[in-house]
């Protein structure tokens, strides 16, 4: 009988260290609660327990290839000569008190008790209930990889009769062969989906990001929206009318133009994963691009549909063309004051750098919202309705979070932090690359440097000495607008370098308006999702003799 | 001759780094450049060269108590028997072209080449010229210190004729006589002007500070006003009129009230200049404070004024009643933006805590700006007018600004950085006390955290063991005000100490809701004003057995 349980946690990390370990690893687990009832009336995404035991899963499941735990008659059943089942059969295992059974090729899955620590949650894996695995893997392409298979082989209970198995009404089409065609220098982090950045030598060329390496981050597959038939519905205040816009209908608002740097909140990731295993995108310092978008206000189109800021708190929420297999849309939020603030130049940009959306970034809507986190920047745009709280989003509520370095899969608390909204101040350095060689004479180092909330970017210091000593690199192009700078400054420093020198620990940090600046170190601010990394930039070259 | 010159730099680094030394210490500079005029034709402000000669002596004035040089002939009058001079001869002497004379008490100082070096400026130490001292010593009282006399000594000529000892004009009473009476468990930084903290223990013991304790930074003598004759001068837009007034007008406005935090830009300085010596009053952690403030909005005021918010860059400046001898009043400004922002809150504040203004916090009205470094919440306020640029006040203009490390006083360059507005991320341990003995067994950990520009505090990191592992603080009090969180969060952490622990490394390091984290450390922030020192705070204390 599998059990995961608080009991378990030891077992879990230690299958966590055991990450590299190629051979299976069971780990036996036993209830230690005797309140604990195998039969479970519902599956619930909320609810302290299951909750944490899912992110528990989670975070094992996506960190490492190793196996959690076994079955005991799961072990055993793909040991013996299987047994066979119709289609009707598992048809009819959809639900907790029949047990939950599922297919992949031609094989049977009793999987009732992984139901509810799936780590993607209980009610997006009982949308497969008594049927085949495959539309959902095709869509959360994450599942195709050894360790999850390992994982699923656990719970087999059997095959299918070999004259029932191809299902007619099984459709395995790929939701993301309608997927636009990709410029071949984007660094690809998954394809499906689509995740890529620029790499760091195209990054800084342009102070305007060409849209083809503008760096991609998509949740779902791309959809292919109809430019004229489609329909921005704008949900009107209680009592009041909704408004269901055309694109003419959103050109007949005055167009607005701003350059904004938008930023993923993985960005830099990568730097965060050397220090501890964190679960997420491998982003390197390219998650962040620059580019001139067109559009209507926000607060135009909000004042037209007869909203107006309240006192109460509230919220402006967006959903996205873009859908998993239950229909739920891609959303996000942000609070009501930023979005009926003129000043605050939220757009439903139609254009990006004078052409309209790439399809990659929201055609032919999407919202940008200066100085805020990319993931409120939500692409196709369907929906914008005022909701007294933020976004039920799982993107809102469950990811795109801060945390404490001292909290782990077992003891977040998704509720107990806002969600990201304005980003710290960042800088990074995209030459030279770490470990290349230079030249010897001089250096030139060369990078950008953003802040959140429209906060200007004062100072970049420069180190080639790991921090010891700093020097003031030069900004480059026009000045930022004061609390309106949405987008980047890029950078440059040349330095001559003293005879004989073999090494460099290139250091940079930026200073903002607010004088914020970024911490020291990665380690203080990790935190398990691996976001909001904007610890110093380092790159270690070596200086040719 | 006395020449002080770019020359001479490594001459004055030496001394600098003879601070400790007491004995008298002179350095002869002579001129290497061809081109200079021993006869200046006028005393500024400005230029390259000037300015940067008195800023590498400010540094070295008050930064240590050595002589920096000596004028040979000068040397020699202090040794041979003194030649008299009558207050007439010294009164002819008072600009460049007579040479620039003083006295102080019956001594006669020929000044002439120190003007331009002077590190309070050229012109203010004109005001002087052919006359005493005494009245600008008493108000800066800085002077008041053997090195600086030590200094003066150098350009003794003589001596005032015995029978011309006691001008009929000469004021000499104290500026500071009318000073009010302070609460003694203040902790002095400087009497005159008055420069005090309340004590940690007592810092975070209420939300709100008790007036008596709140933090005073003081530039000059606290003026007297009379509430009845007191008049607000609101300078109204070209072509408006300006409004004129009264305490009894000012209550007419609306009455707005909140609760806002205050931080000086030097709190926490001392920590900075244990790294390296900076120039400026030796804050520990008290510079903080949190009061009630009521008063009008100055939105409110400005329009009535007929002001409106434009287009283009304009600043609110702010005049106090307190003024040196040349009648130059402290003054700074805010954004336009910022003072018309109904939501930014700015007022013109006449209530503190429920009772009028004490004298040492502006009474009868001061600037309150929510969020906002406290140089700009002018005190003892005279006058509002609306400006095309910043202040042009020293306060805004070439102090209260930060620079990175890499910048001394031979390099600085004051209109290089932006006068400092918005505060960054903000926290300290006010409880245990460094080197403080604590009991074993459990340790409770007490402090503040705030950010500047209304963003909330979301979280605040302690750690015992110097920032190896970190636990969660309790936030205390009610939640903040998204955008809008002006006052700090008080914060404690009751954490179980391991048996046989002799000591803690303890730090604290707070997350606003931009998600900005304080820096590790002070070097890399250190800056030669010693301002924005947000570093994690430290505090290692000793566990008893």
């Amino acid at each position: 009988m599998l059990l995961l349980h608080r009991a378990v946690a030891p077992g879990l990390q230690q299958a966590y260290r055991l990450k590299s370990t190629p051979a299976r690893l069971c780990i036996r687990a036993c209830c230690t609660n005797a309140s604990f009832q195998p039969q479970r009336s519902s599956f619930t995404f909320s609810g302290g327990n299951s909750s944490t035991r899912r992110w528990r899963v989670m975070g094992t499941l996506l960190g490492l290839g190793a196996v959690l735990a076994c079955h005991d008659q799961q072990c055993r059943a793909s040991q013996e000569s299987p047994r066979r089942y119709t289609r009707e059969e598992v048809k009819s295992h959809c639900s907790p008190e029949t047990g939950v059974w599922v297919t992949l090729g031609s094989e049977v899955f009793d999987i009732t008790e992984f139901v509810d620590i799936h780590p993607g949650g209980a009610s997006k894996l009982m949308l497969a209930a008594g049927g085949p695995l495959e539309p959902f893997w095709a869509l959360y392409a994450v599942h195709n990889q050894p360790h999850v298979r390992e994982i699923l082989a656990q719970y087999k209970i059997g095959e299918l009769s070999p004259d029932d198995k191809a299902p007619s009404i099984l459709k395995t089409s790929d939701p993301y062969m309608d997927d636009p065609i990709r410029h071949s220098a984007l660094k690809v982090n998954t394809q499906c989906p689509f995740n890529a950045e620029p790499p760091p030598e195209l990054l800084t060329e342009n102070y305007i990001t060409p849209n083809p390496i503008f760096f991609t981050r998509n949740h779902l597959p791309v959809p292919n929206v109809d430019p004229d038939t489609y329909r921005l519905n704008v949900v009107g205040p209680p009592g009041g009318q909704s408004l269901c816009l055309s694109l003419d209908d959103l050109y007949q608002f005055p167009k607005h133009e701003i350059t904004v740097t938008l930023q993923c909140a993985g960005n830099r990731r990568s730097e965060m994963t050397q220090f501890k295993e964190v679960r997420g995108l491998e982003w390197s310092l390219g998650a962040i691009s620059t580019a001139r978008w067109a559009g209507a206000r926000l607060c135009d189109v909000l004042a037209q549909a007869g909203h107006q800021l309240c006192e109460t708190e509230a919220h402006v929420c967006f959903e996205g063309l873009d859908s998993d297999p239950t229909g739920t849309a891609y959303g996000a939020s942000i609070p009501l004051a930023r979005a009926m603030d003129p000043e605050a130049e939220v757009l439903l940009a139609y254009e990006m750098n004078g052409q309209p959306l790439p399809r990659d970034h929201g055609f032919p809507v999407r919202v940008v919202v200066p100085g805020v986190v990319g993931a409120r920047h939500v692409k196709w745009l369907g929906k914008v309705s005022v909701e007294p709280e933020e976004s039920f989003s799982h993107w809102q509520r469950r990811d795109y979070k801060g945390f404490s370095p001292s909290v782990d899969w077992d003891t977040v608390d998704f509720d107990s932090a806002p969600s990201i909204q304005e980003l710290p101040i960042q800088s990074a350095i995209t030459q030279p690359k770490e470990g290349e060689i230079i030249g010897s004479g001089e250096v030139t180092v060369k990078g950008y440097a953003w802040s959140g909330g429209g906060r200007a970017v004062v100072r970049v210091d420069v180190s080639l000495d790991g921090g010891l000593t700093w020097q003031v690199a030069e900004l480059e192009g026009e000045e930022q607008r004061a609390r309106k700078a949405w987008a980047w400054r890029l950078w440059h420093l040349q330095a001559p370098l003293p005879a004989g020198i073999k090494e460099l620990n290139i250091v940079c940090k930026a200073v903002d308006e607010s004088y914020n600046v970024q911490p020291d170190t990665v380690a203080p601010i990790w935190n398990l999702r691996g976001v909001l990394n904007n610890a110093w930039h380092r790159v270690h070259v070596h200086v040719a003799p």
